[in-house]
């Protein structure tokens, strides 16, 4: 187990540099013996230089995701499979079932006149829809509609549950959740609602009727979670603020014009330990690259363009969904000559900062940008 | 100066209740001489059972203020009167120059093509806009035009100037600073911009483009002043959201459908010393009144109605002005069976709250109603 | 009303400089009719260029202090003063009852086995207790015992009820409330206790033995107030404190070693309303003159020196008290050769700060010293 | 990959229950080809009804750990083991070299005249000092001397470094990281000093000095970084405060009489992700049993007992260590009739609280104690 190699960087005052000897390894064998070992032999390991993401940047395309998807729609019942989801599994994140770093992504079907029972979890869930009407989704007996490009959040803890209208169509959502950091914290809980579907008396779309307004609060408010009160961030007036903030803001080289969801009783982000935000590249813009820690995973909204991540480059499209992993290089250009493109995400960015891990660096080299690897 | 007389209410256990004697009155006078007194002898003075507001409940026609601050255009420039302003005067606070409480209000006027100088102070200043067009505000250089029913700040220590466009008209708008609480906590600076007026290159209307989208942020956002970096809340998505607000709640019993401005970086108050709101009272509304320490002034946004405060009626139409001292009752009424209404106020709440002082009571009476004095 | 006279410096652009004529006079008395006033006639006097306070640096000498304190322990009993007080009346704060600025202050004094009966008010409390043995405080049914330059907190809107052990002998404190604050803000109640005294069955001291070791809090902390759950800061750790910031720091130019008493559970101020501090000047030290907007009592704990307030020279020594107005340069001296002075202070920083309204500056000329005048 | 078994627990409505198919096992094949999955494969996996610890409980005994950390000080030298350190093996933690859940622990020792040189990174590090004179540790140019059950931070991004003074004597202490949560999240930095060593002008021990007070701040703090100020937390005040606090509460039926160590700026946890406490249990004191989320790796400070931890029990006396895991049921007996005895731990509970997954029980059954596993 003792390192026989010393890399080179390594081999300076203030790394671990020990060789083996045969005295040496003796000590080690007996520090096995009692639930121990020696620091030298794994320092360089656990105390990288900086750090290297174990997720593999990923692009899946949503002509595969939604022809997948749809199939399950014949092959499972909500009811068997609890929610009819296919999740986007990295292929080096296969043992958590993770999309990106600590975040689960899936892609969640139900057609008309279906209910997916109720449950409640320590993860931290939000959805961001794409196609189909009527759906709905009640958290803690809020009731809100779920329209095409709008985020959606189930947090912590809150009892919620899915449906469609029988008077609408086979919708079609992608589901974000923290389920591997909160098993990979220990702190996973679940239960199923004792009587498997909420019922509720309280207006429809109330969260949003009532939070829903621009810099305004009840003024004697009574919410006191840690979390957002409201659960539904619309397309409409998320798209309409980016064209306003284009007027005002050459926005971020990095990203472009990117807002980020509120919690609008704190100025936060909307759960304690994901942040979304809705981005939108000008016509031919084409940002530099950055890196930083914390996890992204992105939907495309609107438009077509491309992404280069960690020197890949992945050609998008509407609903296409790729990720970022931590500490990779990244930036985006909308090939588009007249149209924006708006790229929706999400994020374990309040993890970073809330635990001082937040950190980022501009690409110096060849003026900001990746070259491709082949 | 010792007291004579002791109220029914003071005789007891707990309160002063020394009768004069002739030592006592030399003992008085002694202590006089090193610049002390007796507590007991103001004791039940200084610490009542309750506040008694020193600010009169007053209604200030729109129809009078308007006709003598257009007078006003024609007997001073904004360059000798520094703001063309008539001031609300309350008959019980004439000596600090306020409205109500430690609150100023007043009625600015300026012409189309007119410019007032550029000037800071410690105290904060908000705007209510009421009639005119082409209007605008520079606030450190941000520049934000203006329209009716827009609620606009000026926070403390800013640079500000206010101005007509060549192509306005006259326009009118209130003014709410915090000028006589400033004073009284003895914090009050001033300064004139040393080129009496701001150059700036920020794009026009820069903050409520970019701040002005409900729950939204930039995602990296370099506003760290104490203040809200939102500077203009514009009427038409502010009543937009009370309509909604209506659908999905009752509001309060005191106040109708009733939505605070926030800072959207925080939730909390605009400002550091007031808050304000926008407040709905549906078709034939009439609230239940209650009483709370802090200040308000209230200016009608919308529709016809009354107002009982301290036992007085006021009926009030667009744009009277009416204030509510501290620990006084009040409670509003509709009077329109088919339209809202809509009162712009406000407060001095920020101050109450972070000092501890805020305390409320509903009127239990009369069915929550006050009995209205002749 | 209308000003006849214009100042040289108020006779530029940005400030008010209209000149009466006859239809200005006749405008005047119009808008008087209607409940308002012309703002630019008392524009410069509400925005002045910088605070000017209104209260006047007074010094209390203890020897005088002491005597009249002492002298009502023979003329009135508690139960019928309510507290047996001598207020410090600034002489130019008669009309509020205040010692500098907003806060009040006074000498209290208590025999062996009196007690003063419980009550509360939104005024917030603080004492340092001058001499004798045997004093406590209840405070919402936490009882503390006193000694000699403990500072100790009856926070606002707590029940609270003074008293000396038989056992004990007769006790002086100085008081500091923010009741003049309170009546300002129009936020003062006051409640006599139902029972007129507490009982309780909370361990004496429980509230030191609990919060008062340095850095320390229980692990599941239940205090859920806005102000400290720490009462009583006691002289010795105090003043051990101060010795050990000695030999890590030379302090501040205009206070020497100063620190602050603080609410452990936030770092903040002890109380909403009113901060305290206790500061130690070396043999010989005389600070650099400053001044900053709020108002400070002192109160000196230990030795001997003087201090120039606005130009006054007070020399003092021990219990002697003085203010410090808000916006007056002051600076400190300790005379003695070998021995170390301590001052206690409280003052109405919190309000400042919440509120926006600090602001400092340090005087440049004469080597930063004041001038005395005679 | 599919579950060929459904746990009975598992087959209801609200869980994943779907039967393997030859279409659904089709189906899962083409998933994987397109980086996806079938939630409902992996579901009940995924989202557990509660966590179940992956790490041991661990009892490591003093007398072990101490000959073999000395055994080091002849076989390797600091300058080329970066640092000189037996670490806590977690058997069932070894792939992330952690003592406990993402806690990393170990036992480091250093002779008289020895330095290690400096380095930092974005990981949190403390120290428990358990025997020899003469250590010191310097942060970012403050040095503060070590002595015994001395808890010490050197916080996150802080350049840091050991040594010994020639004339100190061979000193051992506990080490305590965040490494693996840094590494897991994919955050963590290193880099060594540029000039191996800090040099620095501070004066020694300046941070305790100045913050080591209780309930005490320097008047004007420029302290501005997310972690406490006070570097040291000495063991005689620990103590004393827990003697005190034993005069006023019974504690906590599960921990005895436990204290926090707090950032006194702001009375949060010392540092980000790491909290630490000293606990007493009075004699013959046995705890109730309850569990918790986040990890717990306690230190005996003094005396001798037994914990039970997840039904097995340690019988521990002075410097032994032993780990609880998450949300694995313990509690603690002093086994001495006259002695106390004191627990030092630290834990990642500022992880817990500020991500939302904090989570506590108290076990119902047997009167509240485990029944200890043969």
């Amino acid at each position: 187990m003792a390192p026989t190699e010393i890399k080179p960087e390594d081999d300076i005052l203030g790394r671990a540099r020990v060789r083996d000897t045969p005295e040496l390894e003796a000590y080690y064998d007996d520090l096995a013996k009692i639930e121990t070992g020696a620091l030298w032999t794994v320092a360089n390991d656990i105390e990288p230089w900086e750090p290297t993401p174990k997720s593999a940047p990923v692009h899946w395309k949503w002509s595969d995701l939604r022809r997948e998807v749809l199939r399950a729609i014949d092959l499972v019942r909500p009811e068997d499979a609890g929610r009819r989801v296919v999740y986007l599994r990295n292929p080096q994140r296969k043992d958590v079932s993770a999309a990106c770093g600590w975040l689960f992504s899936g892609i969640q079907t139900m057609k008309a006149g279906e209910r997916a029972g109720a449950h409640r979890h320590a993860a931290s869930a939000l959805r961001f829809i794409m196609e189909g009407s009527g759906a709905y989704t009640i958290v803690d007996g809020h009731k809100v509609e779920l329209g095409a490009n709008d985020f959606v959040l189930t947090p912590n803890g809150t009892w919620h549950e899915h449906g469609i209208l029988e008077s609408g169509t086979e919708c079609i959502w992608q589901d974000g959740l923290d389920i591997p950091l909160t098993n990979c914290l220990e702190a996973n809980f679940y239960e199923v609602h004792p009587n498997d579907y909420q019922t509720t008396d309280i207006p429809l779309n109330d969260s949003p009727l009532t939070y829903g307004g621009p810099a305004l609060l009840p003024q004697l408010d009574k919410w006191d979670k840690p979390y957002s009160p409201l659960l539904k961030y619309s397309w409409e007036p998320t798209y309409e603020a980016l064209l306003n903030y284009a007027k005002a803001s050459d926005g971020s080289p990095y990203d472009g014009l990117i807002l980020r969801y509120t919690n609008p009783q704190t100025g936060g982000h909307p759960m304690l330990t994901m942040g979304a935000s809705m981005q939108m590249l000008r016509p031919g813009e084409h940002t530099k690259a950055h890196r930083h820690t914390g996890n992204v995973i992105y939907n495309v909204a609107k438009g077509q363009g491309y992404s280069i991540v960690g020197g890949k480059r992945f050609d998008w499209s509407e609903h296409d969904i790729f990720c970022v992993p931590a500490w990779t290089w990244h930036e985006h250009c909308n090939t588009q000559e007249r149209d924006d493109a708006c790229l929706f995400s999400f994020n374990d960015f309040p993890v970073m900062e809330k635990l001082g891990f937040w950190a980022e660096q501009a690409l110096e080299d060849n003026g900001g940008h990746q070259i491709v690897a082949d």
